[in-house]
């Protein structure tokens, strides 16, 4: 299956992500805040938000997922709230890269420094 | 789309990570040598091994990805090539989880300690 620039892609967030939030805390987790922060900012069309309970990478959180069908997907980590504009600018730039590529020096600086893993599409060739 | 039980799935390995290894070093790289060492170790029937450039989990490789369609995918880290019975066993536990997901205590330790991120099926309900 390949995909085409500009096609639906998915935001996942971790929504169970504690960061530096102490064990018991009683405030909303900061993987939370962050998917509200994006639901309230809102994002680039054809961008679909998804909460997931744990994307299991807690020692870099918070972090984001950005996939779709035939495409790279990416991890990104050390997010919160106040990134929302960084987070929606970089998915704008994977959703624009029909194999997910986004070249280097078009990422959001702190996509560039906290890559987390990239995994290819189930089709790539080997 | 749903997996079964014992169904193929993918275990990627990075073949460009150089882990330890000094820039520009001659020997092999530590992905390659992880890879070649999984290949003449075999593995469990139906877990396919595939060779990816690159993962970007370059802080902490090298670096192995398991998935298959409709199960979650996960992906390991701080590997080398004296772990491949680790990986074999891992890869079969992984093979034998319709969804991907490995009861805690099934999973080998290091993989245990070793989780990077783990990524929701594309299928998967919100």
């Amino acid at each position: 299956m390949s995909a085409a620039r500009g096609d639906e892609v998915e935001l996942l967030v971790c929504t169970t992500c504690r960061r530096d939030a102490p064990d018991g805390a009683e405030a909303a987790r900061p993987g939370a805040v962050l998917h509200d922060a994006l639901m309230s900012h809102g994002l680039p069309e054809n961008v679909r938000l998804k909460p997931v309970e744990c994307l299991s990478n807690c020692a870099a959180g918070c972090t984001i997922v950005l996939r779709g069908p035939g495409r790279w997907t990416y991890v990104y980590g050390n997010l919160d709230a106040s990134l929302v504009t960084v987070v929606a600018e970089g998915a704008a730039r994977y959703r624009d890269a029909a194999d997910g590529l986004v070249p280097w020096r078009e990422r959001p600086e702190h996509f560039r420094r906290n890559c987390i893993a990239r995994i290819p599409p189930l089709e790539a060739p080997e």
